[in-house]
């Protein structure tokens, strides 16, 4: 009886797996290149650790050992699955702050679990690669410009290097939205925000019905919030609009400030994929400042892929405070439909580029030497598993990707062109476009 | 309040990381020089099919989502986490098989995790580097040589490339104790061989008492097998020590010739790393032919570090069956007390190469330019986060180890020496060795 997949669990098959190799690989070098080290935190967090932010308990793995007292309703002391990698960063800065450096540069690239029913689309365990700059008790502004750079760069090398839809990046400051409303008059600037956040759920005369109805704002006033709503741009410009709609405080005119710059970095550093959108919000999440997400082309029904923002605090713990900004990309988000619908896929099975054939069992000794002599400069490479004749060795490397056959009479085949030339499996080398498994877009 | 560490769940230190990083990225390159491909399985399997081993459910994680049912106990249709990565591979191969090719060769290094009571020295979470080779209905012998082979080449790898202890692989097969116990005249080997592998926990006397007391075997017989659990050579010398006991059994010799093969083909491999020891019994394990335990020199107290064996059938449907051989190593089990005793060490805590000083905040963006012209030549950059002193900026680098500072004079310093140079940041390259951090063992 053939197991049956998870629901929500995903897993790729080899070739899918070496595609999400490449992508795991180049997301860290490009983080590795602007200085940021890796971080690897355990799978399980406390129960009180995780719970703390309310009503995400709902979506939370409890782990406990098969032979625990059984009896035992979840207490703060029980363990859980990791539902981001936010929560487990907070509490390992808090916990090895003495030992680390500030500001504190740091990606991870994990799984996380998410205790949902299953369900279309929802992922129950998914990889996400995140980074965050975090400082002790203060953190400079240049910071939330640094973490979309590196993110943007991140992305735009996966869509040159292996074709992945190119993204756009919405930013948007929680200060220019909080000082526009409260220089409206309004106190509960939260209570407009959630209503605002779901402009592109319900339209905008939902929106303005829950503002007038339920805060009680005047017309005008909820048509300026819708107004600003909309405002969008590639360059500086949305801070002339947001200016012609007549409303002043000075944290409006802070985080117009703030927004501007990251607009105007991020159009140098990486041209065209970062706005100004004055709509995004990010709920309910506790972003002080600047706040992120990210579309990919095509693929807009998927959300965003990767967000984050700004926390004044990311932790604390009394007398200090680890302010903090990030950006988090939901890899699984992104990779499992490009694979799963074939668009994305290596251009082999293995790692393995040259099949050394075997004649007859009595000369595998020969091809073993072959081998290792090709593997001693990097090439990598098996040998045939069965002493069979020419057709069956090459059949084997077909069914796999592998781009050449070694034979015993000191020749090479590029299986693909049918081209054999005699070769020495000392001095050798395949074109470096077959070294490695090629990772691409298929139309 | 600071958090305190989870007992069982060890984690690193940004310089700990990057050592487990590096012999993460060795144990990988080197499997896919062999040209096995990459599996990652989801965290969960369910309880069926971990329990499936009777015995080792004692030490399985359950996972259950907060708000499922609490009433109900643990069912085969629950969830639990791993404990190793074998039985999540068999899974795999069954669920996959159509899609797979055989004999398939793939390397999975991933966290495993046991519902242990917190102890000294047990990990609750630890990572492993599985390779496994796995045939359908038919897999050849001489794969049982190759995983010890490849196995023994990655650990030797991080002995020369990083310090690490020198490794031992001890190897037996299971046919060799079965035929030689029938050949005893012993219908129960198993009985046998279980009460033989506490021979290094309760020594000679204790085991043959056992063999005579609760077997029935005569001391003669007995003494026979203490012998030949004794046997151990580098070389084929052992067939004639076991010959000279003058017990025959087709199925002893069987082991006798497979064993022979093994070490005579490691030698010429990996000279000096592989004995064949004829105590080695794995044992419970449902192993049939090859078994491998390793000693790491100087660590012989950690136990075996890497086992293995091979399985008539890793898997079966009824129809077909997936015989597999296929070592493990204990990637944290090895790292953990090097890294904690500060003995297996990186040069330094970030990835970062050079730090570009900012002089002042209005000259950052030079700085940027910079860093990015590094970056486009592979190299590891960092800009400082702070316009400060020239002394506040070495300080910074030299408090992660970063080895340049790069002035906006258009000098680069290395702070380690003192030397400083003009330099062009289109040119200028670090020496190979600065280029990334390096990872080696302090005395």
């Amino acid at each position: 009886m053939r197991p049956k997949p998870l629901s929500g669990f995903p897993e790729f098959l080899p070739n899918g797996r070496i595609v999400e190799q490449a992508v795991l690989d180049s997301l860290r070098q490009t983080f590795e290149l602007h200085g940021f080290a890796s971080v690897e935190t355990r799978a399980v967090e406390t129960m009180d650790a995780l719970t703390r932010k309310g009503d995400i308990t709902k979506e939370v793995y409890v782990v406990r050992r098969l032979h625990a007292d059984p009896a035992g309703a979840a207490s703060g002391d029980d363990l859980g699955l990791h539902f981001d990698l936010t929560v487990p960063f907070a509490r390992y800065v808090q916990e090895n702050a003495g030992h680390l450096a500030f500001p504190f540069r740091r990606y991870q690239i994990q799984k996380v679990w998410r205790g949902e029913r299953p369900q279309e689309g929802r992922y129950r365990e998914f990889c996400q690669a995140d980074i965050d700059i975090v400082g002790e008790n203060t953190l400079a502004a240049h910071h939330d410009i640094e973490v979309a750079v590196v993110m943007l760069e991140a992305l735009e090398r996966l869509h040159t290097e292996f074709g992945l839809p190119p993204v756009v990046m919405h930013v948007n400051n929680r200060k220019l939205a909080e000082g526009f409303y409260r220089g409206l008059g309004v106190e509960d600037h939260m209570a407009v925000l959630q209503r605002v956040d779901k402009l592109d759920k319900i339209g905008p005369d939902a929106v303005r019905a829950l503002l007038v109805d339920e805060l009680g704002m005047s017309g005008e006033a909820a048509d300026k919030c819708l107004a600003l709503a909309t405002i969008q741009s590639a360059d500086t410009s949305f801070v002339e609009r947001v200016r012609a709609l007549g409303v002043e405080h000075p944290l409006l005119e802070e985080g117009l400030v703030s927004l501007a710059e990251v607009v105007t970095a991020a159009a140098a550093a990486v041209p065209g994929r970062l706005v100004a959108d004055l709509k995004i919000a990010r709920g309910l999440d506790y972003y002080t400042g600047t706040v992120y997400e990210t579309e990919m082309a095509g693929f807009e029904s998927l959300g965003s892929i990767c967000s984050g923002g700004r926390y004044d605090a990311l932790a604390t713990d009394g007398k200090r405070t680890w302010p903090g900004v990030g950006i988090s990309v939901g890899v699984t988000r992104i990779l499992a439909p490009l694979i799963a619908r074939g668009q994305l896929v290596a251009s082999r099975s293995v790692p393995t580029c040259v099949l050394v054939a075997v004649d007859a069992e009595e000369t595998r000794g020969a091809a073993l030497g072959v081998a290792a002599q090709l593997r001693a400069r990097g090439i990598p490479t098996e040998v045939a598993p069965k002493a069979d004749k020419f057709g069956k060795q090459i059949r084997y490397a077909d069914r796999r990707g592998i781009p050449y056959v070694w034979f015993s009479d000191g020749s090479v085949k590029d299986i693909r062109s049918g081209e054999q030339v005699a070769a020495d499996p000392t001095i050798w080398t395949p074109p470096a476009a077959d070294l490695l498994p090629g990772v691409g877009r298929q139309a």
